[in-house]
């Protein structure tokens, strides 16, 4: 008996198969022009490849931007709620969820039983989410997924607008100027760091805290916030498939 | 006898020549790469044209972000003092100044002696200032000062992001799906409305009323200002040049 769930994110869709248990299966596709496309996409490929038989599937839920275009999905659920529900599955004893997807960024408080005891998002401005980092790498001519590698030995660069068009500008400049890739890369990793720290500050930060989303495999932004939030931040390998997750287990609850 | 008023603005370098009672002259540059090199240029230009002799210049006076790189000035003065002037000179009764330039946006507030009374000013988002226009004209391939003229006719379609970098995928996705330029265009003079107006009504807005900067040419967003605002706007072929005219109106005062 399994329950799916689905996180159409705006960047990435997300999609995890959950025996009641564990987490037996996951799957993620680029989200593309169709939100409701990837969830087809998606729902066939994780049931092929995970083998289980389409009757044994209960219950599906989805999550994220997209998930008002899943006709499929049993039930739709918020982002922050499956966020809560995925981080305290993974780990009882988060209190704080940090989430930086592809065109928003969030600071989630859990409490002792995992419901969300408050949060903070913003989706307005694409200061701050992986957008940013998705154009700034463009700009330097390398894939998003190499910024906390080239960076990591250089000495960051001052980047003084927080807003990605100024800041755009900024780095071709740098770059005219002479400045190394891997000074910028640091730099704009330092920047985001930054506008992550001003949203999360906005909230108490409590122990354990998790940081999730698409952005979270820059292990060296990790480093950078831990620093300035002065507390250890965990990330895990579904850090990534919190949303779908969370959605799951919300699937089995109501089973 | 006269003073020189230049204001080296994030995009365009103004200059003009005063000389006591009317402004004699006036040229403009794009700023480029170094703004020092841009006064330079606007200094030797304004001169030449104006056929004045360079010892009947009794003051030089620096306004805009690039005033620091001016070493010939000799005076510098923020832009909002130099708005202000400006605007009373150009007509004493002017008591909101409402300046949208390429990387900036801001409304200045003026007693009926010319003081500033208060001002807002954005300079950290490109949303609602030139660079916003300047990016989406760019994705429509037209240039800045068509998008009132293709514009003017059409229905405006909903740019649901002010996020400059969310906006450029809604009009990017806009295009795909076959809209036309000249409803895009309109989407986007009402949302840059939206964003000014959000600005602009934080203060108590009192007539008269006069839009200056880069942007003010476009007559269709200074119509949908008016109407958003409920007050007639004016504005003048001197708009552009108002920090400018400010500055070489203090020059004078303080021979
Ligand atoms: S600051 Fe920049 S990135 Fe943020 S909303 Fe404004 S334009 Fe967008």
């Amino acid at each position: 008996m399994y329950t799916i769930g689905i996180d159409i994110g705006s960047v990435a869709a997300k999609a995890v198969v959950f025996d009641g248990n564990d987490i037996v299966a996951k799957d993620i596709i680029p989200t593309g022009w169709s939100p409701k496309d990837s969830g087809d996409i998606l729902l066939d490929r994780i049931t092929k490849y995970s083998n289980i038989d389409k009757n044994d599937i209960k219950s599906i839920v989805a999550t994220g931007y997209g998930r008002i275009s899943l006709p499929f999905a049993s039930k739709k659920v918020t982002e922050i709620t499956c966020h809560g529900k995925g981080a305290h599955f993974i780990d009882k004893s988060i209190r704080t969820v940090i989430d930086i997807g592809g065109q928003d960024s969030k600071v989630i408080k859990l409490d002792k039983n995992g419901n969300v005891s408050d949060f903070l998002m913003n989706d307005k401005c694409a200061a701050g989410t992986g957008r940013f980092l998705q154009v700034m790498s463009q700009i330097l001519e390398i894939d998003i997924s190499q910024l906390s590698d080239i960076a990591s030995e250089a000495v960051p660069l001052n980047i003084n607008s927080m807003c990605t068009v100024f800041a755009e500008s900024e780095v071709v400049s740098l770059i005219a100027s002479g400045a190394s890739k891997e000074s910028i890369a640091a730099g704009l990793l330092k920047s985001i760091s930054n506008k992550t720290y001003s949203l999360v500050s906005k909230v108490s930060v409590e122990d354990k805290v998790f940081f999730s989303g698409g952005v979270s495999r820059n292990y060296l932004l990790r480093n950078l916030l831990s620093e300035k939030l002065n507390v250890e931040i965990f990330s895990s390998e579904q850090s990534q498939f919190l949303g779908a997750v969370g959605a799951a287990i919300i699937g089995h609850e109501s089973l």
